[in-house]
């Protein structure tokens, strides 16, 4: 059930986040809609393509359909509004990565693949909505650029397997990974962190 | 055997549509070849890869290599005469549009998919070879910015579904949404009408 | 075992003319490891896809993760020496699109399809590796637009049945066409070969 929710919310977080790269292309309703929704889902339906995991599964739960075409339409209402929330956009995305990450490590060890995999797979499905996002608008993936993004993810996925190694209950094993991936996305915005380049500078 | 024939008709049509769109770009006849596939049968291999339809159609039936190996020569050979067709090019998209909306949503029926879901696939089938297309010629998609395409894809099919509550006999059932599907796409290029923008305009 | 060297080497290759497009673009080191990634295993991922191999190969077999991150850290390290080797990034490609054509190709063999499909199934895998990696550096894939790279995996192909039907021992049929596609890249380049253009030129 809480299972549930956080795919719901994290969903939700996704749609908009698509829909305000939509709206700064100024693509049509149609475009925003389709750009919401593979933000939301390309991530997962990548995931389930690579697995083998088919038919994906938002064509045999209408649920993310629904979702995401309310997301669309209230964002598009609200777009004004959504505009001042600019700045929120990174705690929506925050907020998805982490459930994401872990719902897709969860589905790599269903499938019975190596830790390293599972934490390739948690990657996937919570930063390549936003690949797939970024190339639809024409623009290189702005998480291979200037973000501690997919890092996040990767940080959570192993702390998960480390955290499996102690006695700690279930629950917390699949919960303190969520809240590590999301501290340190905040974190990384809040004090402007990137990963270290590796170009010289011009001075 | 008239499904087999609007098969291949709808193939040539989107496959000089991307033979075109690539010449725009001054490709060389490789990408020429690809484009054309890829706008061909890309919006179908998408649809079978998330129904988990595999190996995918064109792979195990060769008539669709065949007709647009061909298409790709005449429209080459004849580039001249194509681009002076240019207009057409919207006849030739609207034609491939309604029949491939058609064959996409069938193949969503065939694996037990909810209505809404087989919608979406019909939109997917006739829609995505182009979204690909325009994503390798890097421009972003033309049907998220200013163009009446998938919407007639939905109401297509849509209508579909409203039609199997008639006691319509199923050739019209299937036959009607195809034409409804051209008839929007044609009075919507007619009469330049596009999906209400939900931006504020300059003025 | 010489079959597994070969794949070994060719995704080093790969990886490294993923690296070497990230840096131009100044990517991050994520994105450089991800272009990286995308490029050695792109080819194979939609190969594997299409034919409904699944799981993908390197999500079962953890040697392509370990040769990639490794590739990806010392082509970092080295960056300015692998600049010094730019001209050299051809002779990296040509092995791998060499090797890989072949791969693919017994791949679409073992799935029982037709040689044409099998030719077009080892093309895919040796060439759009390339292809996703320049949709991600949001260009036009170089492929599509100057370079006789494709074309040379195909008549590797070809000559593969056509070696078929002479007495040749198997291993020579296997190699004789890698062999063929690396001569073809090698003098394409040398002699700044590409397909004849269909435009007119300007002068």
């Amino acid at each position: 059930m809480l299972y549930f929710t956080i795919e719901i919310l994290g969903t939700i977080a996704f749609t908009l986040s698509g829909v305000l790269a939509a709206m700064h292309k100024k693509l049509d309703p149609f475009g925003i809609f389709i750009i919401g929704f593979v933000t939301a889902l390309g991530g997962g339906t990548l995931r389930d393509l690579i697995l083998g995991v088919q038919p994906v599964f938002w064509l045999v739960d209408l649920s993310y359909m629904y979702v995401i075409v309310i997301s669309v339409l209230l964002g598009m209402v609200f777009r004004n509004q959504l505009r001042y929330l600019r700045s929120s956009l990174f705690l929506f995305d925050t907020l998805g990565i982490g459930l994401f990450t872990m719902v897709g490590l969860e589905k790599g060890l269903a499938a019975g693949l190596e830790p390293i995999m599972c934490v390739a797979i948690g990657t996937i499905t919570a930063s390549f909505g936003g690949v797939i996002r970024d190339i639809l608008c024409n623009e290189i993936p702005i998480i291979f650029r200037k973000e501690i993004y997919a890092t996040a993810c990767i940080v959570g996925g192993v702390s998960y397997f480390l955290l499996k190694l102690t006695p700690l209950r279930e629950e917390w094993v699949f919960a303190i990974p969520i809240v590590i991936v999301i501290l340190i996305r905040l974190l990384a915005v809040k004090y402007r962190l990137s990963l270290p380049t590796i170009y010289k500078s011009e001075k």
